[in-house]
């Protein structure tokens, strides 16, 4: 894996573009070097040597993903009002918001054009994959400022939101592994799937991990709790309280009076008292066991296929 | 070119999605609901027709190119802070900014979506196409911006801004009837060619009339001037002026001390003086000559070169 970051890093300093005008172009440049995981390009690269297709010859389709998940942090940075992103001041406030719009539309072109690289049949194919994951992203991000105005969301509702925010441009990044290397369709959407279980796996860990956190291993936990943010700890309690009891949760859950550490203990003790952290253990878990399923029946060779478990065992194992 | 209007019409009508979330898809239908008189479409079903591709066959092309306008008009408003489109509230006063920018994202994956109707190397090339024009456009708009934190910007800058920010996009419209059709690269760039003299014939009338206009025809004038708009009567004249006559013009321009009608006469007759107006006249005769040259060369059938001719010629003449 350590390759593919390498020769991905390479591939992407030398793509982005150094053009006028400067306000367009700088900003893109700022977030593109300002790192990251690389988690899907580096899934791009995984898929396509996997399936047989040298990782040189699917730089292109990875450098789309990962210019287009960029595009998608510049603009949701500007809705969020977040002043940083991975520890540098955001687009929109090192620049400005205008300039932050427009510099994140032309990645989206910036990220097309990579495609042009390959023969029509694939380029159509990849573009195809391409629109109908942004408009499921789109369609995921307004979900998710929709939920912010209600107090209620089902777990359905959750789950649909996290697919489409997170969790397709994963299962599209291993896609394009599989569509580089021309293999047919249901082998296609069997490796999408695994994509999708692993951003759904990160998210359902993210959320426990913030609230049930082993803060030996340095994790600060209660954050989403203080942030009011519906997790999925947060939708499951929600499933199984009604009358008075969901009016006194929702009431401590959004309520401002109690001191921090008060607040997080008695929602951690709501959510340990419905069972809510065994039972997102388990779905996890269930995920998780799934998700191996599926790689094993994958056409992918053994080291790619062990490459993927690793991510999935890593995921499912991460402390912090 | 009633027939080519209506038949867009009815095709936008059935294609605009009445998907979930609302907060997403009903913006996009708004602003694609509120009209306008769909230029580019109707100049992609003129091309087609013209090489002999039936309309129908290239309804999905002209809507790709209309929602993506209108995608720019969406965005572009939010940066202009316009409160108005077409006599309503614009997407980001009606709904908020936030949703402003991410149905206006979503529009440019609907749009694309329209390509992927055509068979994959048709697909390829015009997706290719498209992607080159939207660089261009965002480059023309922030090049628009940035134009408006200086005074002085030269006519060749000036002009390789509107190329971009509306004139290419009429081009590729043109181009895109020519792809359809199979035509040759040569043929291609031609009427691509015919397409950017429109919109650059466009631009430069509307500067024109909107300062010189005969306001028996209904022009209201000097709209532009009390904008303190860098229009190309600005550009062209700044370009003659050095020391301390462009000081002085330029502190007339940007000045808010005179009344309304006072100052729009004394930059009137700046122009005049420096026979702005005749020479801008001139430069607009000499590109309706030279279109009109390029649209005789075309392969285009007579009857879709005489719609071409038409359009230029109510261009030219036009007095509002």
């Amino acid at each position: 894996m350590e390759r593919y970051k390498e020769l991905f890093e390479r591939y992407l300093k030398k793509t982005v573009p150094e053009k006028q005008p400067e306000n367009l172009y700088r900003p893109v440049e700022y977030i593109l070097e300002n790192g990251g995981k690389r988690i899907r390009p580096l899934l791009v690269l995984l898929a396509s040597e996997g399936y047989g297709v040298s990782a040189e010859k699917a730089l292109p389709a990875a450098a789309a993903l990962e210019i287009f998940h960029n595009f998608t942090l510049l603009h949701d940075d500007i809705m969020d009002r977040a002043e940083l992103r991975r520890g540098k001041p955001s687009v929109h406030k090192k620049w400005n918001t205008d300039i932050a719009i427009l510099s994140g539309d032309a990645m989206v072109f910036l990220a097309q054009q990579q495609l042009e690289t390959y023969p029509p049949e694939i380029f159509a194919r990849l573009q195809s994959l391409f629109n109908q994951t942004a408009l499921a992203i789109c369609e995921g991000q307004q979900a998710d400022m929709d939920f912010e105005q209600r107090e209620v969301v089902s777990e359905a509702e959750y789950l649909e939101m996290i697919r489409k925010k997170t969790a397709v441009l994963l299962g599209t990044a291993l896609r394009f592994g599989a569509v580089l290397a021309g293999k047919p369709l249901r082998e296609q959407q069997e490796i999408e799937k695994a994509g999708i279980y692993l951003g759904l796996i990160f998210q359902m860990k993210d959320d426990w991990l913030d609230t049930f956190g082993d803060e030996r291993f340095g994790k600060k936990t209660g954050g989403d709790i203080l942030d009011k943010k519906k997790t999925v700890l947060y939708v499951k309690l929600l499933e199984k309280l009604s009358g008075r009891d969901k009016e006194e949760f929702i009431r401590l859950y959004h309520g401002e009076d109690l001191p921090a550490a008060e607040k997080i203990n008695r929602v951690k003790n709501w959510f340990r008292q419905y069972n809510i952290e065994r039972e997102l253990g388990q779905d996890i878990e269930k995920m998780f066991n799934e998700a191996l399923q599926i790689t094993d029946k994958l056409s992918l060779n053994a080291r790619a296929k062990n490459q993927l478990v690793e991510l999935f065992r890593r995921l499912n194992e991460r402390k912090v």
